[in-house]
């Protein structure tokens, strides 16, 4: 099961032929710049949380995207309604477990969902050892991690990531300087996808707006693990390439003055928008890591 | 009734001159960017949804917004008792129905309100369709959308938007490569205001900030449908002259990459808080319409 | 007790290294500029509100950060909640009454949290004009503005700020052309920080994110009132700082074309994260203003 540069290709042009529609539920600070992200990479993003709405409107998308920045009970009711119709009607859905740990009642959320069946798991280092911890799948004491920030490098959580897979089914990715995906499989490596910019981590909402990313390539993939692989893979090749292409400046060269995060945001959109699945199989940095 | 460019050069400058206050209640996604785009137009937004302050605030402002994006039941709550206040006081409200026909509900929602007489409607092409069979205003069986994109061009639902007019009383905004103003006179023609830029689609939440527009726009107008339609093709013109200037690029010529999403965001509101009437007359380009 | 412009360049690195947590209770029009702004200086934020959680985070943070804009009797209910917890727990935390005034409901809301202890109050003339009056610091029949926005300059308010420091313990912050610090201490000076550009007005959320900017330097700082007031006059020296350069443009000279909104928004985000403590010192603007 090898993720190549080909069918990277063929996922982004798979996203941007199909345009599926993605219902999002996601914290507030980070839903502009989701939506403008799903936009950019060309999918349609719809954000609904109301309870009247929340279930049926996830039965006819082509993803569910579940994020937990701001929760509240009202909202974590609607993500779980929504979460049953959408594994009723068979579509994939992705779970950000963002700033879990930072209290036990957003731990305990978090590992409810991630119990639920997502077809994808997104979170930083810090998060991907808390929740492997809380659904009983790491040995360890947890993730630590300072509010919705991580403390760790994403290496030091790729033991974890898998056993998170094998204890909920879910594709997990764990982002950082390298981004590993690794399926639920017994015997499958982790994939590594080596990219983006450390810039990122001063732009609020990088994270979910990636993940929401995942859940646009699942919509467009198919549902088997080495399609759920190869799509979030993609998600993240894409948006190294794009915050890489970003960095770099309108003309592309090293820029006089460094790119600032605030501008580092608005160009990160330029480049989504730009990019083509050659595009992005022409910088991709993939490797195999085996599984730990 | 005819719109003239220096009529719609009179709306702009009175909206930078009366400054008004314009009461939005509004979706998550948009709150910045519809903010950002009245304060360069020289508005002043306050996004106020709290039950204890909605219908006294409401009856304070220049005029109401209220968008039904990212509805719950307590904010429709909100938005009706804004909607009463704001009829009492006399006060213009603007609806912008939002994902009207995503679910069975939010269309119920959509209708209540388009049938509680509000001064404008603004929505996209696939909306209207939907909003006009919703509040029977149409034979047809309604609009399709995706989520909250529409499928459809402008000129397909200039009939349904001069029905939907008819059957509200509100003077309606349909938006697309040429946007339609029609009025709910039986015999007055649709007023069509050509401009923007397709890439316009690509942000998140400008339909929404446009509809915010119209409301400041209503708010320094006079409250005859003549005043109105003036006031919404003025905003329309306004937006539309911004869009193209914002993709011209900060030199304002051929940009040798072209602008994308995030740029174009950012550039937008620079656009608009520097247009003045005379600037917008300069380069709007009006059309009649027979009602269809 | 003299501020300089070296123990504002100390407070601007103390921030950077010690990178706090900062729990924000904000309003939805300002998270994603909070935020961004509170990673560009170095801090980190997490925006937290529920009714589960918000006690227990604002315990373990560096700083609390509470602003009314878009309340609710929910989210007023979470921000009592943290305040009550942040003080048992010797958590600073900052509070921001905007729009106290636009309606009764919400002026007792701003007052019964002025009177809860907090280390900074942080508000546009207007404001303070206004809550002096509604916690019986001040004379006067309150301060008018308009919705969000003040009909005051900050020279109108120091007088205001001083009773209202002197009424709840808090540093007051008034912001306008000059920014002015000014604690309860009866017989001490206000302390003025001249800088930033009127363009932040037309930027929405700028004010916001300065008070979540203040809540970070408190989090850095000592809690004594001289401690609070150095905090929060660096909070407003290494904004007015950033806001200046990013006015400049990109290249740091008059630019062709003025900045606008958008544009200065992004810039603002990209000079906040490249100032240093000595930038900052080297362009404060400070005074000292007798007590009224």
């Amino acid at each position: 099961m090898a993720v190549t540069p080909a069918a990277i290709a063929a996922a982004v042009d798979a996203v941007r032929a199909r345009s599926p529609l993605v219902h999002c539920i996601t914290n507030f600070v980070s839903m502009d710049l989701a939506a403008n992200t799903l936009l950019a990479a060309g999918a349609s993003p719809a954000m609904i949380h109301a309870a009247e709405e929340a279930a049926p409107f996830a039965a006819i998308a082509g993803a569910l995207y579940v994020n937990i920045g701001t929760l509240d009970a009202t909202w974590v009711a609607s993500m779980e309604a929504a979460v049953a119709s959408a594994k009723a009607a068979g579509v994939p859905w992705v779970l950000d477990p963002v700033g879990v740990g930072a209290t036990p009642w957003r731990t305990a959320v978090a590992a409810r969902l991630a119990a639920s069946g997502p077809a994808a798991i997104r979170a930083n280092p810090s998060e991907v050892l808390t929740l492997a911890a809380a659904v009983g799948a790491a040995a360890g004491a947890g993730g630590g991690g300072k509010g919705v920030d991580s403390t760790h490098g994403s290496d030091e959580a790729v033991a974890a990531a898998a056993r998170l897979a094998a204890a909920t089914g879910a594709v997990v990715v764990v982002t950082g300087a390298t981004d590993y995906v690794v399926g639920p499989a017994a015997a499958a490596a982790a994939v590594g996808v080596t990219g983006g910019v450390p810039l990122l981590q001063k732009v609020t909402a990088t994270g979910c707006s990636l993940s929401g990313l995942v859940a646009a390539f699942l919509a467009a993939a198919p549902a088997t693990e080495e399609g759920r692989i190869t799509a979030a893979a993609a998600a993240c090749a894409m948006f190294a390439a794009a915050a890489e292409a970003a960095a770099r400046g309108p003309d592309g060269g090293a820029p006089a003055t460094p790119v600032g995060p605030g501008t580092l945001r608005v160009r990160l959109l330029d480049e989504l928008h730009a990019l083509g699945g050659a595009d992005v199989a022409k910088v991709v940095r993939l490797s195999t890591v085996p599984r730990p």
